[in-house]
């Protein structure tokens, strides 16, 4: 598909799977959709895994070249534009749109010269607040309520099939601020360097609820769409408040 | 989902099935996006299919309801309005048209009174010419012809979504980030703070640069988007900071 090969797709991450077969149909359907970059965070089985290879049905590009991670933030290396998928709503401040406009939205940012990807979670419960927090935009498959339980290679399969949708359309240029957005790199370490200065304040208090302020600031830092020279300037920022009042005069 | 339960939604025909577990998935997709009507012609294995059960994941009922037939021309009894899926081109005399057309088509149909059907085919090598002939309109998905070949579930599950989404109508309002941002007024406050508490550190080095980085860090602040709870709490990041470590412990 000449048109979604020139640029390169976006990629697909999958969080902590946990059976082989779901990554092979989800490689399949990527394969299917024009998309071919595929990263595992953590998977449950060891990887190389034979029971996905059988379910890729030949998609076996997808597979040999996937990369496997630790974490999500070491996956999410390089990608400047990340979307969350989830089936159920969530209460946090982050756009929520569908996996039309997510795809649309992708399909501008890459010809822009950036890079994004979707992040799918586990099988049985998704992916975390923490998780979610690192991705700039929640993507909302319409789910029944009523049986929201998606399979993973499903929900992969609807998001490649839109972007192949784009792809082969128009995609309409939306000017898209984020492709020039700081790589996720650097994002999660500015939080990392906020968080470190925090501790040695009285800013988490009570205690109890320093995951969720942290969530809170992870989500607000990542959905600013800073560059590379304002997280820079930040971390600048922070610094020159942890140092403190001037030591030169 | 009240609004395609009103309706009766098309139903899903799926010719010679060979494996149960492609009929559990297809089950479990058109649950996930409310469709009901299973029918399937001649499955492989013998039906009910306890392998059709356990893939399902709970999607019971489209199971428990699903009727088989011998023949597609039997399967097709009731519909009015019938769709070919088929991921190859196929030279006949007959209009394709892509899964969204065909969905509109269908729910405009349905809210007629009329009944619509999906027809797909065997997994190795889809509907005969003849099966196709039955059908009133051939449904193309997009696949890549560098690797066209769609899980049979995969294929049910698609058009199930694009079923929903035209069930649900347009798309639900995006909530704009920026509806919900903070005043200008909140933000020149916070960037005033961050100044006042900068200026009490060596950030501005050299003191000639002062202004230029100024209207950097304010730049940033005001495009970020933050709403009134963000800039709050960043306010908060700030005078922590600025305090400094501890002073309770």
């Amino acid at each position: 598909m000449g048109e979604a090969e020139a640029v390169a797709g976006p990629s697909v991450v999958l969080v902590e799977p946990q059976l082989g077969e779901n990554i092979g149909m989800a490689a399949r359907a990527m394969a299917n959709f024009g998309l071919a970059e595929l990263r595992l965070v953590t998977p449950r089985e060891p990887w190389p895994n034979p029971k996905a290879k059988a379910a890729a049905a030949g998609a076996d590009a997808v597979l040999d070249d996937a990369r496997t991670f630790e974490k999500l933030e070491a996956a999410l290396g390089g990608l400047n534009l990340v979307f969350a998928t989830t089936a159920r709503p969530r209460d946090m401040f982050k756009p929520v749109i569908d996996a039309g406009e997510a795809v649309r939205r992708a399909a501008a940012h890459v010809e822009a010269g950036g890079r994004a990807g979707f992040v799918f979670g586990r099988e049985r419960w998704g992916l975390t607040n923490e998780e979610v927090a690192l991705a700039d935009v929640i993507v909302s498959l319409p789910v029944d309520p009523a049986f929201a339980s998606l399979n993973l290679a499903q929900a992969v399969g609807i998001v490649a099939y839109e972007w192949r949708k784009a792809a082969m359309g128009e995609a309409p240029p939306i000017p898209s601020k984020s492709a020039a957005a700081a790589g996720r790199e650097e994002v999660v370490a500015l939080v990392d360097h906020l968080e470190a200065a925090l501790e040695r304040t009285d800013f988490f208090t009570p205690p109890e609820k320093h995951a969720a302020m942290m969530v809170h600031l992870r989500a607000m830092l990542s959905g600013a769409g800073f560059n590379p020279l304002e997280v820079r300037m930040l971390r600048g920022v922070i610094s020159a408040l942890e140092k403190g009042p001037h030591r030169r005069r």
